[in-house]
C-alpha cells in the first residue's frame, strides 16, 4: 500500500485505492544508456511521415466526426480493421460488433476485470506475468492463484488444480488471464494442445478465459496457432489487443474482442464516452493502407534485435548455467541468473553501468522470480543491444557473491 | 439492471456490472431533424485545418515522445495547458503537478469516483444533474443523496441537512458532487455566497468537493465567479475540466485538477499508461496558438443560438406557465413543461416531428424531473434553434391531456 502517509484525507479512500502499487517503473530517474526495461517499440520504425499523411486524409474524409463525440464501443472502421488483421494474421473470423475499442489494452484488460471482478474473487494467472496486468489487477482486489509457465506455455495440469481446489471450497473462479504468444515475459507460445485443454477447463469448471495478446502479429519464425478466442465454441473466451506494438503505444489503441453477450457489460465500465474518435481514424486510416508492409517490416527489425541481444547474452554466458528464452516473436528475453550471480549485486553493477532491465519479482503475484530478469531488445538499435547484453552478462558473471 | 438476460455468464458479473444502466441516449435511433438531445459541440466550428496544421507541426517538433508511452499523469504540455486556461478565464493559479489527464471529463470524473466511492458509501449530488455523471456515479454503487439547485446553483442548506442527517446516523459522505457554472442541466451557475458555504461544510463535515465545470469558458454574460478549486484553502476540492466544448469532444481530453497529495490515488485508476500522447500533442499545439481567439469566436456562436431558441419558446410559449431557464453560458436550456402539457403526448409529437430533446427523468438519481425537459442549442444552427423550439413549444401547448 502505498497510499501517501501525508495525505489527510486517506481515510476517505475506497477499498480499490488502498491496493494502490507504485505505477512508475523502477529505476525510472535512471537515464539509461542500455534501455532494456519497458516493452517500448522502436522508435525508427514509427510512421511520422504516414501519420501525418492519415491524418489529413482523414480530416478531409471525415470532418466532424472525428471531432464530435463517437460511437462508445468504438469507431467502426478501426474494428472492421482489427477483424482484418485478426484475419490476416491468424485467419480468425470476428465481427465488428464483437469489437469494443479501449485505450490501449490495458484498459482493455481492466474492463475485463470491471466487469467480473469484485475484490476477493479468486482469478487464475500465470507466474510469471505481465507486471502492468498485475498492476491492473490488484486494483480489483481479487484472489491471485499463480500457475507455472512451461515451454508449452500456462501449465494446464496446474491449472485444474486451481480450479478443483476452488471447487471443493465452494468457490468459483471468476477467470482465467493467459499471455498466449510469446509470453510476457517467460516467452513461450501456448501449445495447440494446451489451448485446447484450457478452453475445455473454462467449460469444464464454468468460467471464463481473458486471453491477451500483444505482440502475436510480430512473429518472426515458428507457426501461427489458432487464437483461444477463434478454438472457442461456448462464448467463454474475452481476447485483448493492441495496435501498440504494431504502430505505436502513443495512440493508445486497444480492444478486446468477446462474445457478443458480453459486450454490453464490458462497454459500460469505459466511462468517458468511448475511445478517442479523432485517433482511432488517424490510425485506422495509416493502417488500412499500410498494416501487411509495415508489420514485415518491423518483423524483420525486432528479429535482428533479438538476435543481437541473445548473440551478445551467448557469447559470455555460454559457460555458465544461466538459462536464456529463445522467444520466436514478441519484444522480451527472459533469464535464468547464473547461480552464482548474487541479484542485489548485479542490480548495483547494472545501475552504474546505467543498463536497465527489469527485476523477475515484479512479474509474480505471490513472491518467486528473484532469480530472473526479464530484458527488452525492442527499444535500442541492434548495436546496442549487443553491447548492453555483453555488459550486463558480464556483471552477472563478476556479481559473484563476495 | 439490463445486464442481457440471454447473457449465459451473467452469474460471474462483477457487483459493479449489475448495476448497469442503458448508456445509450433515448432514442438514439431517431435520425433528428433538430437534434437538440445530446451536448454535442457545433460542428461548423470545429478547426479541421488547425488540428491537421498541429499535427504536421508537432509530429516535427516531438518526433518518437507522440508515438509511445506517455507520463502516466498526462502529457507535461497539456498540463502547462491547462494551468494557462484556469489563469486565462478564472484567474485560478495551479501547477501542472496539480493535473491528471484522462480521456474526457467522464473519464476524470469516474477516477475520482474509484479513488473514493465504494459501494453503498453515501455521496451528495444535486437533482437535477447531469445524466451522463450520473451512470458514471452509479456504476460505483453508491448511495446518492439529492439535494435541490435553485437559482443561485446547489442549495446548501439542504447539504447540511444531509450531511447532519449522515453524520447523526454515524456515517460520512464520500464526497459532494456538484456542476458550478450553468449547472447541467437546470443552467443556473453557484453564487460566491453558496461557493464559500459549500467549501465550509466540507470542512465541517469531512469530506471532499468534486467540482465539475465542462463549461465555464463558454460564457456570454455575467461574471466570472472562482472556482471552488480556487476558494478551498484545505484540499478538499478536485476539480474536473475538459477541452471538450472548446475544441471537440473527438479528442476524447479532460482532466482532473487536485491536491498533489490526492493525484497517485486518482493516477493509479487510469489503466492503460496514460492518456493519448499523440493525441494530447495535437490539441496542445493548436490550443496553444489558437484558445483566446477560438474560445471567443465559439461564445458568440453559442449565445447566438442559445438567443434564437429562446427566442422560438418564448414567442409561443409567453402566455403559458412554462418556466424556462436563461442560462449564461454552456449548451443547454431547462424546461418545465407548461401545466397542461401531456409529456407522453409531447414525446410522441417530438417523435413524429423528429425534434429530440432529454426527457428530464434522467437527470434525477432518485426519481423526479417528469415534467421537465433539457434542450441543447449547441449543434443545430441558429435558425434551426429558431424553428425547432417553435415547433416543439407549439407541440407543448397542443399536447394537453385529450
Amino acid at each position: 500500500m502505498t497510499t501517501p502517509s501525508s495525505n489527510p484525507l486517506e481515510s476517505l479512500l475506497s477499498t480499490r485505492a488502498r491496493y494502490a502499487v507504485p505505477l512508475t517503473t523502477p529505476r525510472a530517474s535512471m537515464h539509461p544508456l542500455y534501455e532494456f526495461g519497458g516493452g517500448y517499440p522502436d522508435p525508427a520504425s514509427f510512421p511520422y511521415d504516414g501519420m501525418v499523411d492519415a491524418t489529413a486524409r482523414m480530416i478531409k474524409a471525415e470532418g466532424a466526426a472525428a471531432m464530435t463525440y463517437g460511437d462508445p464501443q468504438g469507431y467502426l472502421g478501426l474494428r472492421e480493421l482489427v477483424c482484418q488483421k485478426y484475419e490476416m494474421f491468424e485467419s480468425m473470423k470476428t465481427a465488428p460488433e464483437n469489437i469494443v475499442v479501449a485505450n490501449g489494452s490495458g484498459q482493455a484488460l481492466a474492463l475485463a476485470f470491471s466487469a467480473f471482478v469484485d475484490p476477493g474473487d479468486p482469478i487464475i494467472a500465470e507466474a510469471p506475468t505481465f507486471s502492468g496486468s498485475l498492476n491492473t489487477i490488484r486494483r480489483h482486489g481479487p484472489e491471485i492463484l499463480d500457475v507455472p509457465v512451461d515451454d508449452e506455455g500456462i501449465v494446464t495440469d496446474a491449472v485444474r488444480e486451481r480450479l478443483t481446489g476452488l471447487r471443493r471450497a465452494g468457490r468459483r473462479c471468476k477467470l482465467i488471464y493467459t499471455i498466449v504468444n510469446f509470453q510476457n515475459p517467460a516467452g513461450p507460445s501456448q501449445s495447440l494442445r494446451r489451448r485446447h485443454e484450457l478452453i475445455d477447463l473454462a467449460h469444464e469448471f464454468d468460467t471464463l478465459i481473458l486471453e491477451d495478446d500483444a505482440y502475436g502479429e510480430l512473429r518472426f519464425e515458428g507457426q501461427t496457432l489458432p487464437p483461444l478466442f477463434a478454438l472457442d465454441r461456448d462464448g467463454r473466451v474475452i481476447r485483448a489487443g493492441t495496435v501498440s506494438k504494431i504502430l505505436g503505444a502513443g495512440v493508445r489503441l486497444g480492444w478486446l474482442c468477446a462474445p457478443r453477450e458480453l459486450v454490453p457489460a464490458l462497454q459500460s465500465f469505459l466511462f468517458g464516452g468511448g475511445t478517442n474518435p479523432f485517433m482511432s481514424r488517424v490510425a485506422t486510416y495509416f493502417l488500412r493502407d499500410h498494416m501487411a508492409a509495415h508489420v514485415a517490416r518491423l518483423v524483420s527489425v525486432y528479429r535482428a534485435k533479438r538476435d543481437a541481444m541473445l548473440r551478445g547474452l551467448d557469447e559470455i554466458l555460454g559457460s555458465t548455467d544461466a538459462v536464456i528464452s529463445r522467444p520466436e516473436g514478441g519484444f522480451f528475453l527472459w533469464l535464468r541468473l547464473p547461480t552464482r550471480t548474487d541479484p542485489r549485486r548485479l542490480a548495483e553493477r547494472a545501475m552504474a553501468m546505467r543498463v536497465q532491465y527489469t527485476p523477475g519479482a515484479v512479474f509474480y503475484a505471490n513472491g518467486g522470480g528473484e532469480r530472473y530478469i526479464r530484458l527488452a531488445f525492442s527499444f535500442e538499435p541492434p548495436e546496442k543491444c549487443y553491447e548492453g547484453a555483453r555488459l550486463l552478462a558480464r556483471a552477472m558473471v563478476e556479481s559473484a557473491p563476495a
